[in-house]
C-alpha cells in the first residue's frame, strides 16, 4: 500500500453498463481519484444462485480500472444477503421480541449456521480470487453493521453458552445479576432465556449482558472474515465502515483484528460539526491510529426529512475535516448517483444522468491541492493530548435501565468535549481500560459501572502524576449493572477523597446554582451531593435545602490529582475548571471564535495545523504557531482572515 | 328513474320495532324525503345463517315506503360480513404485515376464494329479488370501502401473478424495480414476496405495485358485484359510498364500471369547507358527471375529539353545497340516531328517542325550497374550465417513499387549488390521462412520475393551444418509481424548454424567496433550480448561493404555453400566476370574499348559480352575473348580502 | 392486634446476609418502627422447586423481630411467580391481543388451572404454616395487582361462561350488546370471541363486559386466597396494597372480602397532593372504614423520569397525611434500599451501603410524636359529611369508548372534588349504589350509565331529603354502555326535573360562558343543553345559538333537591355552586389557604383535626376549632402559623 493519502468514491459496476465504464472511468482519472470501493452489495452478482460464483464482471472492471492507476478496497457483500439465500434458509433473518421474523436491512441472526456457512464460503472464494491482485489492497467486512437483537432458538442456546462462560456457575449467574429481587432464582440453565416478550421480568443485568451477546455475535460474525482475508491475503489491510456514532456495537472489540477503524460521515448540510468530529475522535481513539472514511457523504442524503442544497465548497470541506482529525483516506459515496428504490436522490458525484455535479470540481480541486502533501500528510498523527473516557457497556448499563428521559450519556459526554473543542484542544475518546499515560488529563464524564480493572488503571494513572475529573453519577454500580452496597462513588471514593450522601435528578424544568471561584453557574439534569473524606471543595449549591453543600471537589491523590464534578449541564462551567486543570497541567490551550475547529497532525518536526471554518462568512482567527501555507508555501503569522467553509492547512 | 333531484336518508328497518315504521315513514313523507338507502349493513338479517335467506323484513319495509312514493337503493351488505362467516371462515378477514390475523371493522380479504363465494351469492340472491321490484332503483356496492392490505398467502399468490401480469417475466421484473440495487435480484417467480415484514428489503417500486394491487383487488371485488346486479337490473344504476378524499383506492378504476361516482361527507362544523368541495371537485372530475351523495352528516359525527352542536342552517347549507358542486342526490345519514355501540351519539335526524332534530326542519325546509327547481338542476351540470392533475398512482408513489415529512402531496395540490377559489373558479380533478381538451388551462402541481401516455396527452394538449402549469417535484421518476438517467424533468423537459440542475428540500424552519414581476413571496418545501433551455425566465430566488437562478419559466410549445413552477409553499404567488394565465386565455375570474364559495351548474342557456356562505355572519357579495332569486324569482343584480351560513342560488 | 397505630416497614430477609439483621433489627428498634411486611416476592426461596418448601429463614428472621414485638403481616408472594413455574408452564403468563405470550411484571393468566393450583398451595402451606404464629397479624394477599387482559383460549371460554351467567340466553345477550349494529349477531356461543385481534369488530358493550370479566377473574384470584388464609387464621386480617387510582379492577369487589382496604403511595416530591388525598378518600370510601398504607415512599422512586432530593420534614408529612384521612398502619417502602434490578434508586429507610438517611430521623421522630395518642387515634374514624359518586363500571365505559380525549372521568370528577378540599370539607369516594343517608348531600359528576338500582338508591336518597348534585354527560346509557331510547338524562330526567335537547363538547381551543348569580364562569369539554319540565333555571349560557338556554337546573323532590350541572370545567363554578348547597344542608364550611388540607378524624367527643401544610413556607391558618396541640398539650385557638411541610394535629 502505498504512501499517500487516498482520495476515491464507491462504484457499482453492475448497476451501469459496461459501455459507460471508459468513460467513468477517464472522469475518475480527471478529478484525480486513487481509490474505489467495490462489493459491498454484489452478493447476487458475484454469487447468483447457490454456490455458483461469477466474478467476471469485477474481474474486466478492475483490471479497467487498475491501468489508471487506481487502487481497491473490495466488499464482502454481506448486507445485501441474495433473495435466493433467504428463501432457501428464511431463518438467516432475525426474530424479533415476540420471536417472529421481522426484517429490515442488514437484519441477519449473527448466530445462525447456515448463514455463516454461506458468508464464510462467499468470503473465501473472493480471497482466493483477489487476495494476489497488485490492484486489490484491502478489504471492507460487511457493511455499517448494527448489533440486531435477534431472539431465535439459535440465540438463546448462544446465549445461554455466552452465559456459562462468562459466569461459570448457575449460583454465580444468580447473584451476580441479583435474581433474588423479584423472585426470578433459576434452577437450571435451561430456565434462562433470551429477555423475549414472553418473559415476565427481565433484569437489567440480564439486559446489559444480552447487549454484551449481541455486539460479541456480531464481532465474532466479522472476525470469521477477518481470518479468511487475511489467511489468503495477510498484506492486505481489513476495515469496516462503522456507522458512526452507533451505540450498540462495541467499537473497541470491534477495532482489535482490524488494522484500520473505517466509519461513514453523512452530515447535514446545515450540522453544528460537534457530531462529525466527535465521531473522528472516537474512532481515531479507538485504535489510537489514523482511520479511513469509507463514505463521505458529497451529495443529497436519501436518509432524512429535509435536503438542503450542498453549499460550494462544503465538499472540499468534509473531506479535510476528516484529513484534520485522522483520516488518510476519503471515499466519496457515490461515485454516479442511483436510480433505485430507497436510493434516488443525487448522491453521486455525477447526476443520476452521468454529467459531473458541483462535488466532481470540489473533488478536482482537492486532489490537486493534496498531491505534494498527501506522502507527508499520510505518515503524520493527530496530536490529542488528552482523553475522555468512553464506554459502550456503561452506555448499554444506561440504555438497560432508562430511567431519565433528560439524560444522554453522549450528551453529558458532548459537554466536556465542546468545552475542550473551544479550547482548541484535541481529544481522544478512549476506553476506560486503555493506558492513560500519554494524556495531559483525562476526563471521566460518566462511570457508572466500574471493575476492578479500570479502578486500577485510575489509581495507576493517578498515582502516576496524572490528573483525573469524574463526571456525576459515577462508581455506583459494579460490572454487572448492580448498585454496590458501600457508599458511592465506591472504588471512586478513596481516589476523589468523597462520599456522595444524596442526589437529585431534575426534570427540565428545574435547575440549581452552583458557585466557582466567585461565579455563578446554572446546573441541571443530575446533582450529587459530596462529603469529603480528603478532598477539598472547589464550587458549593446555592439553593434549595442542600445549599452550601459540596458540588465540586478536588483531592491530592499519591502525585495526581482528583477532581469530582457532581453536577451536569453547564458547558461553562466545564470549560472553567477545565482551563484551570489545563493551566495545572501545563497544557496550551486557545479561545477559538465560533465555527472554527482546529486540530493537528505531527510527525517529528512536521506540524500541519489544520483550520476548519464551518461559517458561511469569513472569520478571523490568531494562528496557533505561525507557519507557511501548507499548499501555496505562503508564509502566515498572528491572525489570519479564512474564507467562509473553508480550511486553512498551516505547516509549521 | 326520474329526472330530479332526490333528497333523502338512510334506513334501518332491523333496528327499530316494526311498529315504529309507520310513524317514521309519515315523518319522512312531512320532511319530503324521496328515497332511501337500505341494507349496507344487513347481512345478518338478509341471511342469518349461511345459505338460508331471508328478506322478509326488507320486502315488508319497501313495500310501505314505495306507497309514499319513495325509491330505494339497495346497500349490498358486505362490510359488516356476518360473525357465522368469520367464525366458518377465519381466513376472510385480512391479515397484517406479520401474517397474522388482524382486522378491524371492514378488513377482509378482497382475493380469499370463501369471501368471494359468499359476497357473490348474496349480491345474486338479492339482485334477483330485488331486480324488478320499481321501487329500488339502484344499487350501492359495499360500503366506504378501503384498499386494506392483507399479508395472507392466497394475496400473495395473487401479486405474483398480477407481477406476471404486467411485467410477462423476471427479467423484466428485476429491471423495472431495479433489484440489482442492494443486490436483490429474483432467480425465481416463487422468491417475489409480499412487502411482509419477514423480508429484509422492500424496494420502492415493489411497495408501489402491491399498492396498485390492493387498489385493483378491490376494485375486482367491487365489479363482481356491478356485473351481478347489472345482469338481473340493467336498469338499475351502480354507484359506491367513497370514504371522500381517501387515498389508498384508485377512484378512476373504480368508477369505470359505476353509474354514478357516490361519496360520503361528514364535515366538521367550524371545516373551512376546503377538503369538502375538493372531494366534490373530485368526485364529480373522476366520470366528468353528476354524481350522488349517498352519506351527509347532519348531526353529531362518531369519529372525532370534539363535536359542536350544529349551527342552525349548516344542515341545509351543506346539502346545498353538495348539490352546487355537482350532487344530483343527497342522502342525510342517518334517520334516526343510532344506540349502539361506535355510534351513540345523535347522528340522526330523528334523536334516539324518535323525535325531531332541528335538522328534520331544515330538511323539510330544502325539500320545499327545491321543489320547483328539481327537475331543471337535475339536467344541468357543473361548469369547470380549469384542470387540476391527480394521480392516485403518483399519490402512492410518494407514498412507498416518504421522505420529506413536510411534503405533502395533496396539500400542495391545494396550494393550487385554493387560488382558484379565491378567484371563483370551478375545477375538475383529473387523471392525467384523460383528453384534456375542454379545458382552458390545466395544472399538473406535482407529476413525480410520468409515462409515455401521459407525456403525448400533454403534448397534444399544448402542440393544440393548451397552456400547461407544471409544479415542482415533476417529471423525475418513470411509472415504477424509479428515478430516470435523463435529466431532469424528463420527458417535460422539451415542453418546458427547461433542465434542472440542483434543487433543495427545507425543513419548516427555513425558506427562499422568489422574485416575480417585481413583488417578492417567500416559498418553501421544495425549490428547483432551472437552466432554460428554450424557455424564458419568470422568476427568480432572492437568497442563498444560487441567487438569480430562475423559479418560474415559461415556454411556447406548439400553439400552446408551457410553464414550470419550480417551488412550493406560497398561494399568493400560485394566484398571482394564474391570474396571468387566466387572463392569457381569456378566463373570467373574480376575487371572493372570505367565506363564499361559488359555483354555477349550467344547461343550455339556464345557469344557477350558487353562492355559499360558511361565514356565520352576513357577507355582501358581488354577483358574477344578475339574475333570479331561484326559490323566490325576485331579481338581483349588483352587490347582494348573504345571509350568515346561507345558500344564494341565482337564476340566470 | 393490638389497638394502636402500626408505622413500620418491608423488609426482604433474603436479600442481605442473615449476619445483618440483628444490626437492622436494632436500627428498627430505636426508630420505633412495629409492624413489618415480609414475603411478597419471596416465592422462589418459600418454594424453591415445585413442591418443595422451605420457610426456616422467614422463620428465623422472624423470630427475631418478634423478641422486639415487632408484629408481621404476610405477603402471599405471588406477583413473582418462581422462574421454574413458568419454566414448566408457559401459559400462566397472559397472551396479548394478538393471542401471543406478552408478559411484564406480575401478567399472569388468572384463569390458568396451573396458576391457580400453584398460588392455592403455596397459600395454604404459608397459611398452615403460619396461621397460629402470635407475631404474624394479617396477611397481604399478592402485591399491587392488575386486571391484566389475557387473551388465550382458557380466558376465551371462561368469559364465555361469565356472558352465558350474566345473560342467559344468546337472544338477550344479542339484544343487550345490539349486535344488530353492523350486522354481528350471534347465532351459537361458540362465535363469541374476546375482544381480540383477529375480530372483524368489537362493540364497545363488548369490551365493558370483558373489563367486568378482567376484574372479576382478578378479584376471583384474591378471594381464592382470602378463604385459604381466613380457613387457617380467621383471626389474622386480609388486606391488599392497591396501586391507588388505577381504574381497571373494581376495588369495590375487591374489598368485600378483605378485612381492611390497603393501598400503596409513592407521592412526587412536587406534588399538589390531589391524587395523594383522592386516592385516600377513595380507599376508605371503598369499606368507609379506616385502611393500611402497605407502602409509603420515603425515599427515591425508581419509576419516575426523574427524582428530585425529598426536603427535610416531607416523610413525616407523608405518614402524618395518611393517617389524617383514614391510615390506622404505614409501612414505609422499603428498610433498606435495594441494589437489584429496577430498583436501584435510595428508596429504603436505609441506604444501600446499610446506613440510615435523613428519613430514619423523622420516622423516628413520628414514632415519638405519635406514641402518647396512638391508641386513641387508632379508635377514631374520619369525619366525611358529603359522597361524591364513583363507579369503576362507568370508568370502564368511558374506556370502552374513548370520544373525546379532552374529557377524563377522574379529571371531571376532581374539579368537584377539589372546590370541596379548598373548603376543608372531606368527602368519602362510594359507589353509586351504598347506602347514601349518612351523607349532607351527594355529587355524582357523571352517572353516564344508569341501572334501577342505582335510579331507586338515589330516589329514596331525595325523597327522604337528600340534597343531590348531577353532573354532565349523565343518564345517557344502560348498564350496558348502550344508550336509551327516551330522552336524556333517562332515568333521572324526573328527579332532575328536566331533558337534554342537545349538547357540544368542545376542544380545548373553545369554550362558552355561564351565568350564575350575576357572575360569569368559563365552561369547557362537555355542555348540555337543559329543557325544565319542572325543575328552575339557576344558570344560563351567555354565548352561541343557544345563549339563554339552561345550563343548571334545580329541582324539588321529595323532601329534597336535584341540581343538574350541565357544564364541565370550572371548579370556581362548582365551589360556589356547592356553597349554596352547603348553605342549604347547613353544612359548615371555611375557605382554606393554598397548599392546606384539613381533615378531622373523631370518636365521640374526641376530635383529631389535622392540617397538613404542603407549601414550603409557614403558612397562616384559621383553625376550624379551638383546641390543643395533640403532641405537646399546648392551648391553640383562632389563627397560627403552620411551618413549611409540617402538620399541625389539634385535639378538642
Amino acid at each position: 500500500m502505498d504512501n499517500k493519502l487516498y482520495i476515491g468514491s464507491v462504484y457499482y459496476p453492475e448497476h451501469w453498463p459496461r459501455e459507460r465504464w471508459p468513460h467513468d472511468i477517464q472522469l475518475m482519472k480527471e478529478a484525480g481519484v486513487n481509490v474505489l470501493r467495490l462489493g459491498e452489495l454484489a452478493w447476487s452478482k458475484l454469487e447468483p444462485t447457490d454456490g455458483q460464483f461469477d466474478f467476471s464482471m469485477y474481474d474486466d472492471f478492475i483490471e479497467l480500472v487498475a491501468e489508471i492507476g487506481v487502487k481497491i478496497v473490495l466488499g464482502t457483500p454481506i448486507e445485501g444477503s441474495p433473495v435466493w439465500l433467504r428463501h432457501k434458509f428464511p431463518d438467516v433473518v432475525a426474530k424479533n421480541k415476540f420471536r417472529i421474523l421481522h426484517a429490515e436491512r442488514g437484519h441477519h441472526c449473527h448466530n445462525n449456521k447456515d448463514f455463516a456457512f454461506h458468508v464464510s464460503r462467499i468470503t473465501t472464494k473472493m480471497a482466493e480470487h483477489y487476495a494476489n491482485h497488485p490492484a486489490v489492497i484491502g478489504w471492507q467486512l460487511d457493511n455499517e453493521m448494527r448489533a440486531v437483537p435477534c431472539y431465535c432458538n439459535v440465540c438463546e442456546d448462544g446465549f445461554r453458552d455466552w452465559l456459562q462462560d462468562r459466569y461459570g456457575t448457575l449460583d454465580q449467574l444468580n447473584e451476580s445479576w441479583g435474581t433474588v429481587f423479584w423472585s426470578q432464582v433459576y434452577n437450571t440453565w435451561d430456565e434462562v432465556k433470551l429477555p423475549a416478550a414472553d418473559q415476565l421480568t427481565i433484569t437489567v443485568s440480564q439486559q446489559l449482558d444480552f447487549n454484551r451477546f449481541q455486539s460479541d455475535s456480531t464481532v465474532h460474525h466479522m472476525n470469521r472474515m477477518v481470518d479468511i482475508v487475511k489467511k489468503h491475503g495477510p498484506h492486505q489491510f481489513t476495515t469496516h465502515n462503522s456507522l458512526g456514532l452507533y451505540l450498540m456495537l462495541d467499537l473497541n472489540k470491534l477495532g482489535e483484528k482490524l488494522d484500520y477503524m473505517g466509519v461513514d460521515f453523512y452530515p447535514h448540510v446545515d450540522s453544528d460539526n460537534i457530531d462529525t468530529v466527535l465521531s473522528q475522535d472516537l474512532h481515531r481513539g479507538t485504535k489510537r491510529k489514523n482511520f479511513w472514511v469509507m463514505e463521505q457523504k458529497n451529495g443529497y442524503f436519501n436518509y432524512s426529512d429535509y435536503n438542503l442544497a450542498i453549499e460550494p465548497g462544503l465538499v472540499r470541506l468534509w473531506a479535510l475535516q476528516d484529513i484534520a482529525r485522522g483520516a488518510n483516506a476519503v471515499l466519496f459515496y457515490r461515485w454516479r448517483s442511483g436510480r433505485y428504490s430507497w436510493e434516488q436522490n443525487p448522491n453521486g458525484i455525477l447526476r443520476h444522468d452521468g454529467t459531473p455535479r458541483r462535488a466532481y470540481y470540489e473533488i478536482q480541486q482537492l486532489t490537486g491541492e493534496l498531491e505534494a502533501i498527501s506522502s507527508q500528510l499520510a505518515e503524520t498523527e493527530v496530536e490529542a493530548p488528552v482523553a475522555i473516557l468512553h464506554s459502550y457497556e456503561i452506555a448499554w448499563a444506561f440504555e438497560a435501565h432508562k430511567q431519565y428521559t433528560n439524560f444522554s450519556y453522549r450528551g453529558h459526554i458532548i459537554s466536556y468535549y465542546k468545552a475542550l473543542l473551544r479550547m482548541g484542544v484535541t481529544v481522544d475518546l478512549v476506553d476506560p481500560s486503555v493506558d492513560l499515560s500519554r494524556y495531559k488529563f483525562v476526563i471521566a464524564p460518566s462511570l457508572l459501572m466500574v471493575n476492578d480493572d479500570i479502578h486500577q488503571n485510575l489509581m495507576r494513572y493517578v498515582e502516576n502524576g496524572g490528573q483525573l475529573i469524574i463526571g456525576a453519577r459515577s462508581g455506583m454500580k459494579n460490572w454487572e449493572n448492580v448498585t454496590i452496597d458501600t457508599p458511592w462513588p465506591g472504588l471512586l471514593s478513596e481516589m476523589a477523597g468523597i462520599e456522595i450522601d444524596e442526589f437529585e435528578v431534575l426534570p427540565d424544568k428545574y435547575t440549581n446554582t452552583v458557585s466557582y471561584e466567585g461565579k455563578e453557574y446554572s446546573v441541571k439534569v443530575w446533582l450529587d451531593m459530596l462529603r469529603l473524606t480528603t478532598a477539598e471543595s472547589m464550587a458549593v449549591y446555592k439553593e434549595k435545602f442542600y445549599a452550601g453543600r459540596t458540588a465540586i471537589s478536588r483531592n491530592k491523590y499519591g502525585k495526581g490529582v482528583v477532581y469530582y464534578v457532581g453536577v451536569m449541564g453547564s458547558e461553562e462551567l466545564f470549560r472553567d475548571l477545565i482551563t484551570h486543570v489545563a493551566d495545572e497541567t501545563g497544557l496550551s490551550y486557545t479561545s477559538l471564535p465560533d465555527g472554527i475547529f482546529v486540530s493537528s497532525r505531527v510527525k517529528d518536526n512536521d506540524r500541519y495545523t489544520f483550520y476548519v471554518n464551518i461559517n458561511k462568512e469569513p472569520t478571523m482567527v490568531k494562528l496557533l504557531e505561525n507557519g507557511n501555507h501548507a499548499v501555496s508555501g505562503n508564509s502566515l503569522s498572528g491572525e489570519v482572515l479564512i474564507k467562509g467553509l473553508d480550511v486553512l492547512i498551516v505547516h509549521s
